[in-house]
């Protein structure tokens, strides 16, 4: 059902820019957080549309109009047929809503190839709106805070299984599929497995192939969350099967040394940039900056990622009900990725709590 | 690795149409089809550019740099870290290319507002240029047909066993997660269970919960697909478990006489308007036009969802190696939903085949 009071308060920010309407497509958290909903978004052009006078409306595929009906409680839906050009019914949406000429914001899931059929039949500026709803749910709810919790207990209790689970002789896949069951054994929404990566795969911090196998000395690492009660969890573990030779162990331990130091840094009122520099600085000064090579995390909530985003130029400072990750990693092209991430709130108190629990020693399945 | 020969057709067009460049991003199938991989997409920008004289380069974040640097074969990878604003790295790379104000192509999945970003900062006029990849890889080569037939075999298994393991008592998510496993084990790749709807929810033709238990008589949706050798299958079978009522038999037996329809008005030559209306029609003349509210279907290949587009507005003739959705349904809220989906080719002969074998007969599980 539509969140009124969140409807309000975009509303008033977009009143205060000047902008007319923000166009909300599903996907990424959105539409999940405004309407508790999250319709299936394939390549037709779908979603709910804010205006700055606090009244609200969907346009959509007649495919999916009876679901948007559900949620727009009353609301209009405007709709058409696939053999129709989608943008007919826009810009008669656009029309009966005052909204031709207007300055119109669209949220991070909305495609290009569609603004630009909108763009072609119908004046009106485009504007990035990507933050509207990210800003706005950047300070989570007790009850979200709660399930930010949750789903962090449900990946400490399957990497605690999945490491006993790990043998020589499995491929990246067979370890992804257990992750995914038992993600759902524990209770956790929509995992797939992640990312499981062994050895150089892992140099590739968004590694997405999974045929290669495990042998009798193998570097894995696995990054994988799921959804309790619509939030995100992410955690990402390296293990060794094997013995770690001592440049694992120097590499390993300066990951997590790094994954502590951002977590130290992380308190209430710390500015972004220093939270990032903090991890940061741990891996430079070994002389290993340049294999680490993005952002230190990124907020985390009906998204996997959405804000605040933790690297060096988000001027932002941390507050009470923030979460986001805490993921240095290091990265050596055909040799190993090792990355060590957390995910932490700053509670309710002020304080910060890391989530994960599960250990962040070197593991070592022999 | 890219395939050189698609670059040069592509450059021709866009020098056609006077369009300077186009840019690809991942998902979709667009980069696996011109570059055999499909990085992981984030928030993160990220696409090849295809300019009207046949050079190529890339644009992504340092996290994914040497990811591209291995399928763009030495040529020119522009990264930007996370710190720094993607939009002056883009500029570079366009005042580098000659690309500043000029006509710039985006395909299906370049997202929105970061398309706005770039208009902010660059003089470009973009141009949706979905229709480039996908016009390009309309035709099939044998290689392709072949998976697609590969594929469609997997789920056609996949859906002779789901038929033995539906039992009261199960959830919707049980069945999803049993596809799931089926597909793998029958050699499909990323199969996450798809859609399985019983009852009333199978009325949205895109319902994704899964938490509703299927009872001693109860309608059971199930589309699914998989991939092999990247190509998709995309199946809907509708079983009963009990007796099913007369109704159900004649809405059951009319959506099948309407895929038997459009199926048998799908060959070579026709056109696509009137292989949508030979299938609607059976359907509106029963009287239930009103509750198939789709196109006929859709194409199918390194996208689950591509061209050709089957409904009546797409005025366009069937092919040789053309590959295609024939899913004709009926919904009716809060009551049923009920659809046939068979993926159909027109061979290198110029001959339908249906590519999904398995029974269309109601199926009962008494």
């Amino acid at each position: 059902m539509i969140n009124h009071e969140l409807v309000k308060k975009l509303a008033a920010r977009l009143k205060k820019d000047g902008v007319s309407a923000l166009i909300v497509a599903p996907n990424g958290g959105d539409l999940m957080f405004l309407v508790g909903h999250n319709p299936y978004l394939c390549e037709r052009f779908q979603g709910l549309v804010i205006k700055d006078d606090e009244t609200v409306f969907y346009i959509c595929n007649t495919l999916t109009e009876s679901e948007a009906n559900e949620f727009m409680e009353g609301n209009k839906v405007y709709s058409w047929f696939d053999c129709n050009d989608f943008t007919d019914i826009v810009k008669i949406a656009f029309e009966e809503n005052g909204l031709i000429g207007k300055k119109i914001a669209v949220n991070g899931s909305v495609r290009a190839f569609n603004l630009i059929r909108m763009m072609d039949k119908i004046d009106f500026t485009p504007v990035n709106g990507k933050d509207y709803l990210e800003l706005t749910r950047i300070i989570k709810t007790s009850e979200e805070l709660e399930n930010l919790r949750k789903s962090s207990f449900v990946v400490d209790k399957v990497f605690d299984d999945i490491v006993k689970f790990i043998k020589p002789g499995m491929t990246e896949k067979d370890i992804k599929n257990e992750i995914a069951r038992l993600c759902q054994v524990y209770g956790g929404e929509g995992c797939d497995g992640g990312i499981v990566a062994i050895n150089g795969n892992a140099a590739n911090p968004h590694y997405f192939g999974d045929s290669a196998v495990v042998g009798e000395h193998t570097v894995v690492e696995m990054d994988f969350g799921c959804t309790v009660g619509g939030m995100y969890s992410d955690i990402t573990r390296t293990v060794i099967v094997g013995k770690a030779t001592e440049r694992e162990k120097e590499i390993y331990n300066l990951v997590l040394k790094a994954n502590l130091a951002g977590e130290a840094a992380a308190v209430n009122g710390a500015y972004i940039p220093d939270v990032d520099a903090a991890a940061r600085k741990v891996i430079e000064d070994a002389g290993y900056g340049a294999y680490f090579n993005h952002r230190l995390g990124h907020g985390i909530g009906y998204a996997p990622h959405e804000a605040p985003y933790i690297h060096g130029a988000y001027k932002m400072n941390l507050a009470p009900c923030m979460a986001f990750s805490c993921e240095p990693g290091i990265y050596i092209k055909d040799e190993i990725g090792i990355r060590i991430e957390d995910v932490v709130i700053i509670n309710e108190n002020g304080e910060t709590e890391v989530l994960n629990k599960c250990t962040k020693e070197l593991i070592e399945i022999l």
